[in-house]
């Protein structure tokens, strides 16, 4: 049997923790502290050391956590949970978004990458980068070599290293708890079926 | 309000087209028939000419297609679809699968080629490629040059060109008929907010 709808749940604290978090989100350094913040709660409860945010029109739209482990969905990285709910909350302006902008405390794997060329992002602000997240076992896997000049010549701007230490700081912690590292598949010969 | 639970539907005649599809799915061709036919039934529906599906160990797990304009998620794409789909069948193994294959009737775009790498593919089998999409005008987005190549140091083996010609006439009908392109986001001096 296969399923008649797929659902992510987002679990209740990460609402909360926005709703806690003091500082008022006028400025990327303020945008990403949040952004940090929520990967650090994620670890916290069991999830992977990953936020998200979006931003449109200097609000905060959505937020998210990396939820691969709780879910079971590959796919189901922090930036993408952030935009389907960003793209949730815009109806039916989804497809035809104002200018968006997306943080990500450690800058997109090539999935994610590939994700926000079509959901309107306009502005990518990113904490930790890919060497940071190698260097605690993830893997952030091939995207094109240059790839804030691939993004640049689509109008997306890309803004590196906001509160990277902050961002960094968690990912080491994660290691350091023995988090697991998933999506690792070693390269075999078996060919699928 | 941001949403608690994204939900993504799936159309009963998704199964229902699997379920009539009398060849066997005993080799590449048939199973990528399938996968054509999935992407022509699509656009029968409004929906956009793309289909996908995942084996696993000679069986069919999971039929997808593309349902962006249907739920207004950008990442609703048939692969992504399938793959979370076949996530879904294979409940507390999707994150360790058994080796999966996945069709494409047109070779995946960047977001989908970032997705399978995390999904334990270890065979993609593509139909049209991306010429094919963009004479009929989609964009498949910033790929790495060598794409094959970095999935082939991967241990993921790509076939191309499976049925092609059938999987191109899905792309053609579907701009004949006027059918919308979306995705596209000219280049602006706006930056996200």
């Amino acid at each position: 049997m296969t399923a008649s709808q797929l659902v992510l749940e987002i679990p209740a604290w990460v609402d909360e923790v926005v709703a806690a978090f003091s500082q008022p989100l006028v400025d990327d350094e303020a945008r990403m502290a949040l952004t940090v913040r929520l990967s650090r709660e994620n670890v916290a409860r069991g999830g992977g050391p990953f936020g998200s945010t979006v931003f449109a029109e200097g609000r905060l739209l959505a937020a998210g956590v990396n939820l691969v482990l709780g879910s079971g969905f590959s796919i189901a990285h922090a930036e993408i949970v952030a935009l389907m709910r960003a793209q949730a909350a815009l109806g039916e302006a989804s497809l035809n978004p104002p200018p968006l902008a997306l943080f990500a405390s450690t800058e997109p794997c090539c999935q994610c990458f590939g994700a926000l060329v079509w959901a309107g992002v306009r502005r990518l602000v990113c904490g930790a980068n890919t060497a940071d997240a190698e260097a605690v076992g993830f893997d952030e896997g091939p995207k094109p070599e240059a790839w804030v000049r691939v993004l640049a010549q689509r109008g997306i701007v890309v803004e590196e290293g906001v509160l990277r230490a902050d961002a960094r700081a968690v990912l080491t912690d994660y290691l350091a708890r023995g988090g697991r590292i998933y999506g690792k598949f070693p390269p075999s010969s078996s060919s699928g079926g």
